[in-house]
């Protein structure tokens, strides 16, 4: 009998499911969740906003463990989402905005470029490349559609 | 008759030839081969290190304007290229190393993400996402040859 509730589905039917998933792993610090959405059959590439560039699943996945096991619960919540879609490949830009434990005291913000990929397991991520924004971007991109190319 | 030699070829075959393209514009301070190498009918995004994010080509011509006036070449070392490749889209992220006129020392690092799509007038860039490194990766992902996906 199948589990009806599996703790990490790994079918993702578009790029804002798996990134939401992804930002979900985070906020719940859930390694697992995390590794579940990252593509596993390419050379996958992390950038971190302190600049480090992680290649691969292995330093992927320990730079995660480590962020997650700094006990700290962070929250981030996304915005002004411009979107490039194609069959196969797909890439977002996002603002994240930082949320520590039960501080409501907003952190970053930062700018994040993921760039995601459609396979036998559905979309998953191939790049998350955070780093610090300079300032809120104003309305513009902040509530488009996503944009179908071709 | 036509021009045998037009200044700015606007078709780039690969995204390789793209991303060459617009290395090649930032050395030679050119705003109109820069722009060339932007999709034209598409929601373009530039971020600058300095943590701006750049929406459309107004913004992001306007962005470069002012960088190519200030007067000082521009050369920018690319390595420890990852590609992600299909049909119509693209990324790579690379490392930069920046020379400023004819100083020898290297400033920088900084990683970029660079997204291309393939259209009627062949490869162009769609976003540009670069940001300060840490460090200067190891030989992983130095000499990879492209990765094409499916």
């Amino acid at each position: 009998m199948s589990n009806p509730h599996p703790p990490h589905p790994t079918i993702f039917a578009s790029p804002d499911d798996a990134e939401t998933a992804f930002y979900e792993a985070i906020e719940r610090g859930d390694l697992e969740a995390m590794m579940a959405v990252w593509a596993d059959d390419e050379e996958i590439v992390c950038i971190h906003p302190a600049g480090q560039r992680l290649t691969g699943h292995a330093a992927v996945r320990e730079a995660w463990r480590q962020v997650f096991e700094s006990g700290s619960r962070l929250h981030v919540r996304v915005s002004h989402t411009v979107r490039w879609t194609s069959a196969l490949m797909a890439a977002h830009n996002v603002l994240e905005t930082l949320y520590l434990g039960d501080d409501p005291t907003p952190h970053g913000p930062m700018f994040a470029t993921n760039v995601f990929i459609r396979g036998a397991k559905g979309w998953r991520l191939l790049a998350h490349h955070a780093s610090a924004a300079s300032e809120t971007p104003t309305s513009e991109g902040g509530g488009n559609p996503p944009r179908i190319l071709h």
